[in-house]
């Protein structure tokens, strides 16, 4: 299992990924999910990834090598993709591409060859964008009414989304936000797991503002877990008294 | 789908089921999941459902039949039995032959055929206890350390009880609590909704404290959404801005 976050905010993206992956709970390791790509005044791009690791992998291969453009017949990779658009379409064939190859076989070992991906990023003169990419090919785009998408295992992390994200927070409060988020989920999904690997870019930046791995043992993201457990406590007492049957005396 | 939960405290007994009820999106209905029996002064005892409907209706119909004990020959009904273990013993046999006697068909017409219950209550001269009883007519018995069980739609509303249920919560604060989880599920699945049957029952009281249906325009529980997400906006605001590399500012 895995779990990826994407951000798109008035102010500009946050991407967040685990690193552990499993074949059982007694086959644990880490990898990176959340993969770079950087030219600094000219593009920034992340691509997180949930699913086969495998398929993943091959992937990126496909990618590093490029592919050829099937209406243009030249050769793509994500150095020189013109827009954001076009850059998530190349990826989608790639997806598609490792997932058509590799799937046929994975299926008769009985091994789930599904990979998701989210893919955020802006190409200079363009606009900021975040997709998620699925190995049929197809993808959607995140928009500002839910300015977040997520994939692996989404639903523990989800309610902290939808309290407190909006397109207008600000990208470090919605770092946290999305920290959180991750700390719910591996709270309850062993196979979610640290270190944790992030990045912050802010619209018009062109550059990652912010790109660190959080280690096991880091002080801070403690200090965010007790912090936000002792507002949960508060949180619930500020909540007035059930008025309901003969439940609360003297309401 | 649907959700339940049940939460068993130092002080006494919470237990919450939505009654949403959906055989696909266009076929929605609403009907009751939260089973009670209570003769007040000797016995109190709710049964919350999750799963198929008719293989749970048809258990609650063996259950006020009474069935057989293969041991001692006699009829069993939820009114007689001596212990909360032996009353868990007698639904999970009930279960079990609604299960068994259904499921061939179902399976046939690829169906989803099982259920999951929850259970709780107390017998005067006996402790109070809540089991999640499976179909295949085992079951577990909630204990101190993780003072909650849940069925059915459990993801979204698990962080919540993480973060703030503990054994010693006062039964207030662990029915606000245990709405919002009810809320964050809801938001996220529409096959969980509205009207919300709670019972509260306190230790050696041996009768429902409160026996309470939440109506869909509820004012305290849209009261207890809008004050959850102020403060949750307040509750990340609190943590330190992250410290990481060049993010911060001035941290």
């Amino acid at each position: 299992m895995t779990y990826c976050l994407g951000l798109l905010l008035k102010d500009g993206l946050v991407m967040i990924a685990d690193t552990r992956t499993n074949a059982g709970v007694d086959n644990v390791s880490t990898f990176k999910k959340l993969h770079l790509h950087e030219t600094p005044g000219e593009r920034v791009m992340a691509i997180a990834s949930a699913g086969n690791l495998s398929v993943t992998q091959t992937m990126l291969a496909i990618l590093g090598e490029g592919m050829t453009n099937p209406d243009t017949g030249e050769v793509e990779t994500l150095a020189h993709t013109p827009t954001m658009f076009r850059s998530a379409q190349l990826i989608a064939r790639a997806l598609k591409k490792a997932y058509d190859d590799l799937s046929p076989g994975l299926f008769k070992a009985m091994v789930p060859a599904g990979v998701t991906l989210l893919f955020g990023g802006q190409i200079r003169g363009g606009a900021m964008s975040l997709y998620q990419i699925y190995e049929a090919g197809n993808f959607i785009e995140c928009g500002p009414d839910a300015p977040f998408l997520q994939v692996g295992e989404t639903k523990y992390g989800k309610p902290i989304l939808d309290w407190a994200m909006r397109y207008d927070v600000d990208l470090m409060e919605a770092l946290k936000i999305g920290l959180v988020s991750m700390e719910s989920t591996m709270r309850s999904n062993l196979a979610v797991g640290m270190p944790l690997d992030l990045i912050v870019a802010r619209r018009q930046g062109l550059k990652f503002e912010l790109n660190h791995r959080i280690e096991p043992d880091d002080a801070y993201f403690r200090e965010l877990s007790d912090t936000w457990t002792a507002s949960m406590n508060a949180a619930h007492q500020a909540i007035r008294t059930p008025p309901y049957g003969n439940a609360a005396p003297g309401a």
